[in-house]
């Protein structure tokens, strides 16, 4: 028996009892003849006490202890002189009677400490020792506590949590795969799944009709900050649902959640079309902690100045930024010169000051007459004190895009982005296809076996690519945490998808054949949905990169540095695969 | 809207409503005026009546439904005259009154019903189909329940499920490991892990204090008829514990497992020795759901007649088999044939029966005194109408298997190992080391991170083979579903280990080097254990096979020939992981 109670749990009501505790040296300090030592494990940081006048050798013991040494002691709980208020068990300390070191520690890199942080590096080298920071270990506790609720809705609901392959075969849309060369196949690949869709649509042919799974998924891309080779999903699929039957459920999981986990009541989510998204907030994951709406100002400003920017523009979109019209010159520069920076790629910003006196002053005063200045306030709804900001540009699409940084960039300096606050709502009726530059050909937004809108499928033949979706996504701050589709169960129908996707007969039956042939056999409608967990969880968590809730991350080059992965292996190794490493020469 | 009910929920109290189902097909058959169709979902089948003299077109249109048509229908929940008793639904039959074919399908392989099989290659190519299949469906099911209740049971006591990388590297002892070549690291490779052994390890470095994972774990090994290259493990860690704290909290969960699926109430666990398992079953993972111990007849017939096969052996043992004295020479026959095959591999089998009047009567009669054969009896505790087995062999290790094989057998044919009866136990106290033949060295029994018992430490120096480890295995109906150790947590006693193992410190440091690495700074002392999923619910479902409770397994190739994966990539692929496939020339 290593321990009786944990370095969490000792209260004012346990004085008096003889306890066993065991754990980590956080720390050590002599004051006067006594020792003091802080005792950690993964509940909590108790008090220990020595006294030289009581037994100097059990001291003398104490006092050579060093950091993150691992001990166990036996003492009496006894209430503390000095009591400390940021601390559950800080009413209470141990007079140790007895001492075992478990176990020595060498120096640790950096120390174990809520605000310590040896840098990114040396925190991944020695994970496992980051580990060991609450503020860390919180992250992981939350990630289970998440993933428990999730599963205990859907249990609830009738969901069977249904494990699919991992060595699966290479999916042909979407991202590239990682792949596993098959030992008694020679010659053949499995593929790690990007995700099950098509193992999930196989369980509803199945009849499984509610099925769920928190599943690993693969995507051997160019890693950005916040992405990771691997990755976690909950993956989710409804048999006999329509769209609405799906939003229903899923907003239920996250007022779960919600409620379970942060104690919040969300309000029921607003639903948002594609098109408004766009419109209003120039993404498709608008960021609703805040309004600032995009207000569109074609008709206000374009051919009614000499301002020739505006009179070329296909889009002049601007933002009210309310009580911001104390925004020197200096900060107006900055501004432009954040929308400007090539990831935004905008060529100017155009701004206007609603003084106290209701007058506005902009920096394009001098191409417009007073009445368009006055139409441009009152579009704007601008007040006395507010500022409006001005993008335009050649290309709609684009244009917003700029106008959507720059609001989230000013709701960032007005603070109202705060993480402790959240706002959820569904992003719906997506397009179907988007063009895709580089392919030069119609790609499917979500992917090829999304449903279009029933209302909407006379126009697949005369113009697809207004063509809507039965798509959804679920957006929280900003955030795409999730999305899916009702799925395509009428052959006939999927079929005409792949042409319009540039898919002959011979290919989509090469690429999707095992699904296609499973459709024959009575394919029930149906529909679900993926999360992003380490996403979600994120959100859940406060965190600025998803890396903090992953207990063993990768870095930007994929690889696992604490543990060295990936690694050489051996030649026989290969020989077994039938194998040979071909590096590009130098 | 597709369904206001599924078609297992409907009884004599609906009786009345106005329902909405949606489903499949399973039969539909004409009588009279009348069409009857089995409507079938994920929950059950409710019978449907289409009445010709009420909506001729109605019925037409049932009769032209085929096998597994996906259908909704609209009708009156009404009692049935001729009531089936079979079926929770058969009170009541839906009189329809709207038909709507929401997908056709062609003629299934084989029909979906319980006792239909299409045969194994059939039943694996369209496992979508097969899984329809109620019985198959059941054990997904229970898979689901199985799995929730082990998070259940483990979140209450204070587990947390932290997920460990997939990609990962190679494992320097056990089986081959699946790799994954690394694009942005090209001539290097991940592997898949075999356990995440190590990982739970660091977390345990990381004070996780207790941990849990559902988890896929993998590996490339030729496959036997129960093997699976994907197989999911339950695997469990803890900080602060000695063997029987390990024991104590998986015993519970047994029992939580037992009582909340199969609502059998199972008894307190016995424990019984790796020496007693053998000695008394000749297997680690004694099937104790019956008794028939080994009796070892050493004392008795050695030496004490003239059977030279017996004076000569190293192992003499019996099971005495109650009331089978009736068995033939003929059936005595082929029990000899039975442990005479390769795979057993007995010289032969010595019988004797205990006739009704006490004598015996035996196949070495003629060698040996009545004095010996009333000792053999004795020492058998044999009864009138018993029937005695003996193997006997020149490597007791071998005898003791092959009378192990006898014993199950015999089980067998008496009806003393049915599906549904459990017998729980622990095995203890296993040997630290068994010695490869192969590798001709010691080899460690579970693996190198297992803590010796401290009472058998000195003996490491002088007799590393007879060193008992904190090692324990829980083994149901002769089926070894777990097991795990106390691990080493001091990292003298680590390299001791390892020098036994044959490994130099270099070698030590090489395969081991970041976990050795990790337990520099305060390794807790831990232990944990791992469980066979897919093994324990094939236990608890009284499946022949695991690959009866995998959604979509592989064949004996590693194969999915629904998928049809492994399967060829591209050589711009290859070309991008640096690699050239090199087949053996034919």
């Amino acid at each position: 028996m290593f321990r009786t109670k944990t370095c969490g749990e000792l209260r004012l009501a346990n004085v008096g009892e003889s306890v066993t505790l065991s754990g980590w040296v956080q720390r050590t300090r002599k004051m006067g003849g006594m020792t003091f030592a802080d005792l950690r494990d993964r509940y909590g940081i108790t008090q220990l006490v020595f006294d030289e006048s009581t037994d100097a050798a059990l001291c003398e013991q104490a006092n050579r202890l060093g950091r993150e040494w691992v001990i166990q002691v036996v003492g009496e709980v006894s209430e503390r002189q000095s009591k400390n208020q940021n601390l559950p068990t800080g009413d209470i300390e141990i007079i140790v009677r007895q001492l075992v070191v478990l176990n020595e520690s060498a120096v640790p890199p950096f120390t174990i400490e809520e605000q310590s942080d040896g840098g990114d590096d040396l925190r991944m080298k020695y994970r496992y020792l980051d580990l060991r920071r609450p503020c860390v270990r919180k992250n992981l506790e939350l990630r289970h506590k998440f993933a428990f609720e999730v599963r205990r809705y859907l249990d609830q609901q009738g969901f069977m949590e249904i494990e699919t392959p991992v060595l699966v075969n290479s999916t042909p849309e979407g991202a590239r795969d990682f792949v596993v060369p098959s030992r008694m196949n020679p010659g053949q690949f499995y593929a790690l799944p990007q995700s099950p869709q098509t193992l999930k649509q196989l369980l509803m042919v199945a009849g499984m009709d509610r099925y769920f799974q928190i599943v690993k998924c693969f995507r051997d891309e160019d890693l950005r900050a916040d992405r990771q080779p691997e990755f976690t999903q909950i993956d989710c699929e409804m048999s006999f649902v329509e769209q609405e039957d799906i939003l229903q459920m899923f907003e239920g999981m996250s007022r779960h959640l919600f409620k379970t986990i942060l104690n919040i009541d969300i309000p029921t989510l607003p639903r948002m079309t594609w098109a408004d998204a766009m419109k209003y907030y120039g993404s498709d994951k608008p960021d609703t902690r805040f309004d600032m709406k995009f207000v569109e100002l074609m008709d206000v400003l374009k051919g009614t100045g000499e301002f020739s920017v505006f009179n070329e523009a296909e889009y002049i979109g601007g933002i009210c930024c309310e009580g911001q019209a104390v925004y020197t010159r200096k900060q107006l520069d900055q501004l432009t010169d954040f929308v400007r920076r090539p990831q935004i790629g905008a060529k100017g910003l155009v701004y206007a000051r609603v003084g106290e006196d209701g007058t506005l002053k902009s920096s394009v005063d001098k191409f417009y007459s007073p009445e368009v200045l006055e139409n441009l306030k009152n579009a704007m709804q601008a007040k006395p004190g507010d500022l409006i900001l001005i993008i335009s540009g050649p290309d709609t699409l684009k244009a917003r895009k700029q106008l959507c940084e720059l609001r989230l960039e000013m709701g960032s300096r007005m603070g109202l982005r705060p993480k402790d606050k959240f706002s959820c709502l569904w992003v719906i009726d997506f397009p179907m296809y988007e063009w895709s530059d580089e392919e030069q050909r119609l790609m499917a937004m979500h992917h090829p076996f999304t449903s279009p809108k029933p209302e909407d499928i006379p126009l697949l033949d005369t113009d697809p690519a207004s063509v809507r979706a039965n798509a959804y996504d679920m957006v929280i701050n900003g955030v795409e945490v999730g999305g899916g589709s009702i799925r395509i169960h009428d052959a006939k129908l999927q079929q005409k998808i792949f042409e319009i996707l540039g898919f002959t007969p011979e290919q989509a039956q090469q690429k999707f054949g095992f699904l296609m042939n499973a459709f024959k056999y009575g394919a029930p409608p149906h529909g679900g949905l993926a999360y992003g967990l380490d996403r979600f969880v994120s959100l859940f968590a406060q965190l600025d990169s998803i890396r903090d809730c992953i207990a063993f991350p990768k870095n930007n080059s994929g690889r696992d540095v604490m543990l060295d992965a990936p690694g050489f292996i051996d030649q026989s190794q290969l020989d077994e695969l039938c194998l040979q490493i071909d590096l590009p020469k130098e």
